[in-house]
């Protein structure tokens, strides 16, 4: 049970952004930034698909089954993988997983920043460079896990409730954000 | 060395914030509903400087020290704490600090949040709720400590430097931020 009342029927994150459209706002003006419009950044290599990934497995790593499996549905959805096996083989581990080194790279400094910031060491920077990752790159890599350290948080500090064992709920949700985005009315 | 080229001479979260505005935009957005609007929502006892310490002592157990420094300025103006010696006794041991019991109540949730979002139990909402936090209360609580572990790891993560020592550079930009808020365009 939630520890605050929440709209009934509505799953994760979705009950309080519904209860606080003030701050929804916000929030979902940065995942739109960081997971969408960045991807098409000129001095960004990240596509749609990585850049969920990456949240996937902060998420994961974070322990918020909400977040991960909504943001797997969607990295799935963009990266073709319909079985969800590179999703569950990154949250596995995503050193054996049929991902690029710089994925490998940036997944290891986003593991870094879920621990708390001053885990980046100028090593994994350095690794990740040589792999082929931009300035840009960098910047929303700890970004985005820093955020989902926020939205992970959101999730499961205010114990919201969300539907276990029905993939096709989480699938038709990633759908709905690839053609749509994430957005205060509906997010995701 | 920030891990990434930041533009010098700009301190702590503001280096990103000027390099990335497209983040920075929502970002500020997020914190100045938090920390500012939401104190005068109709629902929240909570006061600004309430809400800047419970940011301050989040960014302090995160260890990041531009983010505990300047909301601790920002929150000292509000309390009217001139040689910041509640919000050192917040930081050092809230238990202890001449604070209300509700404001150790959300401060002991906040701490919760730090650790993860399943930290926070039943009982320590109860307590809350006993103390006089209402629902509202306890939903900013939640999400100003959830941002903070953003706005630290990204403060962090990127190893942005800040001015030590110098507590008038705080104080002075406290003044500005309690001023004119949280702004894309010179951040705190």
């Amino acid at each position: 049970m939630p520890h605050i009342p929440l709209p009934p029927g509505i799953p994760g994150i979705r009950g309080p952004m519904n209860y606080s459209p003030e701050t929804a706002r916000p929030m979902n003006d940065l995942a739109n930034v960081l997971l969408r419009t960045n991807a098409h950044h000129p001095d960004s290599t990240l596509s749609e698909g990585e850049r969920e990934l990456i949240a996937t497995y902060v998420s994961s790593q974070n322990d918020c089954y909400f977040c991960q499996t909504i943001h797997g549905a969607v990295a799935s959805h963009h990266l073709g993988d319909e079985d969800w096996s590179l999703v569950s083989a990154v949250k596995c581990d995503y050193r054996q997983a049929p991902v690029s080194e710089k994925m490998k790279a940036l997944l290891t400094i986003a593991g870094s920043v879920q621990k708390g910031g001053k885990h980046v060491t100028a090593q994994q920077i350095d690794a990740a460079r040589l792999a082929g990752a931009t300035d840009r790159d960098l910047h929303d890599t700890v970004l985005i896990a820093a955020a989902f350290c926020m939205f992970n948080r959101y999730v499961d500090g205010l114990a919201t409730t969300a539907p276990v064992d029905v993939p096709d709920f989480y699938r038709m949700r990633a759908a709905g954000v690839v053609a749509n985005g994430y957005a205060a009315s509906d997010p995701g």
